[in-house]
């Protein structure tokens, strides 16, 4: 395939986070398989979160491509910046959130455990 | 996990390309399982390329995060910039080439099929 063209999907109150999150889903699930069930940049906007949840069965990685948050790993906070990796194994939880005036950006993977 | 801290690869001439290609990897194979194989921001830096090559058994997706290159599907070329993103099926070929004046980063997943 020669280039993707993505919708951006925007979500309230996800995982019961405050405000909205906006999620361009790089490619489809029929292009994951059953290896992955998301491969996307997700946008938080200024205020906004991604509620604290518990994955189950699958990891995820987040890999900010900008601005700044604060990640909240098994209840323990601390600020991610550009640049910056995390990864939330099977059974333990996680959430993001935006308290600067910028949006945080960042790709979000999500694998099948 | 907290926070992943990664070291930058530089290979020469990778897959046949001219120069250099720096590549952090995102995850450990340990992390992927055997449902990907890399998850990674790879830099390449002014009049570097990664050279055409073939997929065999897993799929590659790019996704451009800064700058622009020169993306080769199956042997016809495009622009991509900030923003675009590529899919290579499996059993098919792709290579791509940073022919600006300033560095293209793009994250690679390739999940094996």
């Amino acid at each position: 395939m020669l280039m993707k063209k993505q919708e951006i999907i925007r979500t309230e109150k996800k995982a019961g986070g405050k405000g909205h999150v906006l999620i361009e889903h790089l490619i489809t699930p029929t292009e994951m398989k059953d290896k992955c069930q998301m491969f996307a940049k997700v946008t938080l906007e200024p205020g906004c979160s991604l509620g604290y949840h518990k994955h189950q069965g699958n990891t995820e990685t987040y890999h900010v491509i900008k601005g700044s948050g604060i990640y909240n790993n098994n209840g323990n906070e601390i600020t991610v910046k550009t640049g910056d990796t995390t990864f939330c194994p099977n059974g333990e939880s996680h959430g993001i959130e935006n308290i600067s005036s910028s949006n945080l950006v960042f790709i979000a993977l999500i694998i099948n455990d």
